[in-house]
């Protein structure tokens, strides 16, 4: 059995591996481009998440490698009596280490981290034309309650 | 025919207005407590959103009276070629105003901010129990692509 993951805020040095884990996607890998180098806006959106409070990107870790990465997001909020909720975005395991419960484990503990800050939710969504992953994060305890709307701004 | 709503980002004196929109809900009509006595969490979290520049809750007037309100939040992002993605939450528009096109000039507005501001994407959920909201935000250009899935973390 594999060891679990860990879990730690990414670093600059880790970029070009959580790009390169976000271009591979089975749905939206022409949406990134990955490669050696790293264009800037990349770095320019990675720092401003972690010059943000409210944003972090995370990196799962085994033996030291990079096995998954996801977005979390703090949203502070109105309604559910005034509590923030927790959004996670951008979630991907490295195709090579799928199935060891790596994902499962990253959910777990992002769940978890909402949790002991007192968020009141935690919201995410998934591309309909995965069946898999709805069934996997109902599992883990998220109701497909809601309808995701994109309206993506640079189509024209 | 009705003046077009104007918009604003609201102040700490329209909260009492904001929460008593947002508890009147059809659907989640019991999760907000409005009243005279505005709670103390309300406050806080209104002050939250209104001192993080990536937040904000927004006010239509229409002859100088509230008549809807949302909350933009901007999600700093690796995806999408690194930009920032809206987040469109909190959408209410007053029971006694609904009929009139103010939530689609909301919802229009809210997109057009995000594009000034140089957003790859606006996306929002709407309950699945709301086939009508679906239908509007399609009109509008929103593709209900996702599934949004919750987990409600004060349930237990």
């Amino acid at each position: 059995m594999r060891p679990s993951p860990t879990f730690r805020e990414a670093t600059r040095d880790d970029l070009p591996q959580i790009v390169a884990l976000l271009a591979d996607d089975g749905l939206g890998a022409t949406s990134e481009t990955p490669g050696e180098a790293l264009p800037e806006y990349y770095v320019r959106a990675f720092e401003a998440i972690a010059d943000d409070p409210r944003n972090a990107v995370i990196v799962a870790e085994v033996d030291g490698e990079i096995v998954g990465t996801l977005q979390l997001t703090y949203i502070p909020s109105l309604t559910c009596l005034g509590g923030e909720r927790a959004q996670i975005e951008g979630v991907r395991v490295a195709t090579d280490q799928r199935g060891h419960g790596i994902g499962q484990a990253m959910i777990t503990w992002a769940v978890e981290q909402a949790r002991a800050r007192g968020c009141r939710m935690v919201q995410l969504t998934t591309d309909r034309r995965r069946p898999e992953a709805i069934r996997f994060y109902q599992k883990l305890g998220f109701r497909p309650s809601h309808t995701g709307m994109k309206y993506h701004l640079n189509e024209t």
